[in-house]
This record gives structure tokens, sequence and C-alpha cells, in this order.
């Protein structure tokens, strides 16, 4: 097979557009920024797991100029209003002037976390994110959402704010630990069960291929998910409409999340298994066969991910379904599929039901 | 003379378009917002002097919903992080949705800190601002800034985010102790020395009236300054431009707040004490006339405010000046009279020739 070329897909968003560059050896490539960054102070943000692989890397990438950086504890629990605040003195002691411009080199805690430094540092200074895990690179390295955790919820503390570039060197995909990988390759099959029948089935013919992380097939995966991605985000930036159907899964999985304890389920696990409910609950109310929710379970296994929550209490579930995002004046809002490659966001269910139904998922 | 009538100015910002509206007596005017507000839950955030005496009256007004309140320390110190996360905790445990609506009643610490917890509660939910003090009346509720101070600076960690309505009801100004009246009243004659010679000129005709809190008299200076500012802001939302002359004195007064300890100076006392330094450093540069210096200072005499800092150490103003967010490059750029009625933002002058005039300055 030939080596592949760099992709660049552009997320249209008239001036506040940017364009995602994907490949393996993009950091080795110096130089590719200069034109955006400039000649800016950066403050490159990551953590104590992936600073230590490619920071010095990225630093040789970044070229001759000043150049500081701040390591975060590792995980999901960090993700918190402290951390954030940690960016922030370090921004304020190291005099950075609006001008400056943040780059994260990690995961989805550091750039959500790292994002939302930017967004909030002098009301917003320009960044770059270069996502080093599956997750990151497909979905939340793309379309400029920020956030921190709160106690009550995930990503209840945040802000839309876009990057001046995203750099995905698939390199990096190497080092990634395989429940990481697992956990990105969930965010890439909601992509297909969403809106790109397809997909879905190239990743049914491919699973193995990128379990094994073949670059080619990493590659095909990636660019469809951020093609699939921008397109989304050019249409609705700030969620107003269509850019809710990303969420499948997630008001379960930010759920399974939160009451299993931030940090103990990989983001990427828990929306596994919250598209495995919500697609139980579409099939309960008659939109999809019982066979493709076995056909989904069975892909996600392949992935070797989970397809059921752990056993936890009903009421505490609903209630952290209840506090997250998608709530409108108390009503909680599903993504559920039509079928495969097609899904909508809609209240239009019996609570009822969809308790009755919770209580059997979550007796597992 | 007449009762005036309402005065409703646009901000033209597109989609985010919203109306300030002016008058005596709004709060008594039940249904203003209900278009606005639909019936959206509704959390106010105002602060333990304003709260007792108009909070009851804006629930009225708000009418019948759900209503819950926060009532904030007072004072610039309390401008902080910490204060931020105790109406974001309020917001969550309140199971607020994304659809609520977050009402500032107060001065400018709470519309600028009630404001930034809108612009970051689930990334951004609506927000209104029912100023209370004359300089939120035509200063810091208008616009879309929104803030917190940092221990290193002020406002220095915030975002952009629109108001959905600004109410002024300048019945409020009656409570107004005489010190916040005039510290407003800095930042009016601010409009006039940067860009609105004519009223400039009204303000030298009509000083005590405005002091004597005469309705007519505040009603026009608090229009004619929205008026402004709202052009301005519909020009240059993000202050990439022409904005940023609206920081005439601020980069000098924010120094002054910083270096005096925050809540010492009110911010327009420091405003009005940093436009005396950045005229006389204007007259230095050759710009304005002595003669024109003295009128400043005059006139803001006459308003009671002061026209000179306090006895600082040149090294630490210094220092808080080039942490402000005008600083672009390491360039701390200033902005400058070129004549009473038009100002520009220029880092083009010799640092040295600004530290010595500094040294003279601060030394009073």
């Amino acid at each position: 097979m030939n080596e592949p070329k760099m992709i660049q897909q552009m997320v249209e968003l008239g001036e506040r557009s940017y364009p995602i560059l994907i490949d393996c050896g993009l950091l080795d490539q110096r130089g590719l920024v200069d034109e955006l960054v400039g000649n800016a102070d950066i403050l490159i943000v990551t953590n104590t797991t992936v600073g230590p692989l490619y920071l010095h890397k990225l630093e040789k990438f970044l070229g001759d100029r000043r150049i500081d950086s701040i390591a975060l504890p590792d995980g999901e629990a960090y993700k918190t209003m402290a951390t954030l605040e940690l960016i922030l003195d370090q921004l304020v002691s190291g005099h950075y002037g609006r001008d400056a411009v943040l780059v994260t080199l990690g995961g989805g805690v550091v750039g959500d976390i790292g994002g939302f430094a930017a967004a909030t540092y002098q009301r917003g200074i320009r960044f770059v994110q270069v996502p080093t895990t599956l997750l990151a690179q497909v979905d939340s390295a793309v379309g400029g959402k920020t956030a921190v955790n709160h106690p009550g919820g995930k990503n209840l503390i945040g802000a839309f704010h876009q990057p001046s570039a995203v750099i995905v060197d698939t390199d990096t995909l190497q080092t990634l630990p395989d429940r990481e990988l697992s956990a990105g390759l969930a965010e890439v099959v909601k992509y297909g069960l969403i809106m790109d029948k397809e997909f879905y089935g190239w990743l049914q013919d491919n699973a193995e291929r990128l379990i094994e992380r073949e670059q080619a097939a990493l590659q095909y995966a990636i660019h469809r998910c951020c093609f699939l991605k921008a397109a989304i985000v050019a249409e609705d930036e700030r969620e107003a409409g269509r850019r809710a159907l990303l969420n499948l899964g997630h008001t379960y999985g930010h759920a399974i999340e939160r009451c299993a304890g931030y940090g103990e389920w990989l983001h990427g696990e828990a929306i596994a298994a919250g598209m495995c409910m919500a697609a139980e609950f579409s099939e309960h109310l008659g939109r999809i066969s019982a066979d493709e929710v076995g056909q989904i379970k069975s892909l996600l296994s392949r992935l070797r991910l989970p397809t059921a929550p752990p056993a936890l209490n009903v009421d505490e579930f609903l209630s952290a379904m209840s506090i997250d995002k998608k709530v409108i004046g108390g009503e909680i809002r599903l993504v559920l599929l039509q079928s495969i490659g097609a899904a909508e966001i809609t209240a239009d269910y019996s609570l009822n039901d969809m308790t009755a139904l919770l209580a059997e998922q979550l007796a597992t």
C-alpha cells in the first residue's frame, strides 16, 4: 500500500474556519504551523502521561520561540475548575499577551480543559489542538466544545471556542493503551450509527484492522469522522439543532461515568454502553429491530467495548441523566436511532417506559 | 419638564442584537420582558447591598415563574473565581436547563461575574442585565464583556457573552451612594473625551445637574453613553480595533486598583485618575495643551472625582500595567488623546518618557 498523503479537512465557519491536518509523522514536519502561529508566545498544556512521550517533539515542531509547558495530572478526575485555574495562573504569571497561542497535547481531557483556558484567558486567545488519543482525534478536538466537569455533572461549565487548527499525527496512536484505542472506536461507531450507514458497513468489514492499528485503516476512519463532524459543526456550531445527534449514547453514558465515579469508566467505554442502552430503547419504541441491536453490540464487542452498564441505582442514574445538558424545560431529550445510519433527538416518549427499561438495563 | 418617555437603544449585532431600555420606573412595568424570557426558569444574581433594596421589586417585575436568587458579598474584592463557582454551584444544584435565564441585579461586579456565569454554564445560557449603578448603566452592562479578576490583574479571566436585554431603571440611582454616582460619571466623561466633543461640552455645562441627580439630565447622559457604546460594540464586538478606545485611562486605572488593593479605590475613581494620567502623557507628547488637561481635571473635580493617583511604587505600577490586556507582544498599548473628543490606541511612544512621567505622577 502506498504511503497516504496528508489529509486537510476544513471546518467551514466563516472567519473562524480552520484546518484539520491528518497524517502520520506530522509532528516531524517542522514549520507546518509557522504561518498560523507567527512569532507568538506559546503555552503547551499536556499531561504527565503524554508529556514525556511527545512534548520534546512538539517543542521542536513549534520552532524557535518562547515555549513554556504545563503537565496536568492525567485523567477525567482532574478535569475540574481547580485544574483550569492552574493553567490560568501560569498564563498570568508568564505575562502571556492576548496574541499568545495555547497548544493542547493529549486526549479529550487536556483538549477540553486547555481549550476552556484559551476561551477564558483575557476573554479568549487562540489555541491549537494536537490530539494524541483516537477519541480526541475523531471527536473532541474538533468543533470548539471546551469544558470542565462539575461534581453535579460532566462538562457543565465551559464555552464554545474554536481552535485555529487541529494537528492529528496518527503516529501518536502507536503508544496509546489498548483500552484507550477501543474507547476512541466507540465514538467512531457513533458516526456510522447516527448518519453514515455506508461507513458503518465499512466498520463491520474492518473492525480488526482498526484494533490492530493499521495506519491506512485508522487514517481512513479518522478522516471520515472528521469529515462528518466538520459538516455538522459548520451547519450548527452551537448545538441549536442537528449537532445534538453527536450525543448518541451520551446522556446514558454521562450518567454511567458519574454514577460509577469519574475515571472508573473511560468516556468512550461509557458511550459504548450508553449507545447500546439508547439502541435498546429505540428497539423498545419499535424504531429498530432486535437484530439490529444485536449487530451493534456485536460490532462494539469486536472493538473490545462494553455493551451494557454496570449494576447501578436507578434513581441516582435518572437524577444524573436529568442534569445532563440535553435537558430542556425538565424533559430529558434523548438521541434515539431511527435506523442504522439515522438518528433523531426527541423527548417524545413515555418517561415510565424509559424508566422501566432502565431498571432492567441497570440490574445486569 | 415633561416626563421623559422610555428610550429603547438597540445594540446591532445580527442575530445577537438586543435592546437597552432606559427610563425611570421600568421595574414597575410588569410584563415588559415576558416575550423575551418566555416561561424560562430564572436565577437572579445580586449582592447583599442591592438585593434588600430591589430584589422583591425585580421578582414581581419578572412575573409568576420559578425564580431563585443568590446574593453575593458586595465589592470588587469578591469578583473572583471562587464567587463565580458559588453561582455555578447554584445553577447546577437547581438543575437549571440550557433554556434558563440568569438576571443580574447590581453594579459592574455583579454584572461582570453574573454574565461570566451565564457565559460558561452549559457553555452559555441567556442573561439579562439590570444595572443599578450609573457605571454599570452607562458602560459595563452594555457590550457583552464578562469577567472575574485574577490576583495578577483585573478582568483577566472572562468571556464575550452578549446579554439578551439591558434594563436601566434610573430610579435605582436614587439609592446610590454619592461616591458611586461620581464613579459612574468618570465613565460618562470618558465617552466625551474619546469620541464626542459636543457631549463633553454638555457635561461641562451640566455637571451640577448630574451630581444633584436630576432625572432628565441623568437619562440624557445615560442614553448618550449607551448610544455611543452601542455604535462601537456593533462595529467591533470583540475589541479587535476601535472598541479599545473605551479603555481610556484603564491601563493606568487598573494598575491603581491593583496597587492600591482591589476595593480601596472604586473602579470609576481609578479611571478618573487614570484618564488624567493619560491626558498628562498626551500633553507631554504634544497632542493636547496644558489648558485642556486643566479643563479635564476641573470637570472631574466638579464631579467629585480624584484627578491624580495615590503615591505608589513605580516598578510595581509598571508591572501591573504590563499584565493589562492591552499588552501585545510585550508592548503596553495606551489610549491617548489626540484632542478633546478624539483618541487613539498606540504603542508609538518612548517607554522611558512614559516611565519618567510616571515617576512624577506617582510621587504626588
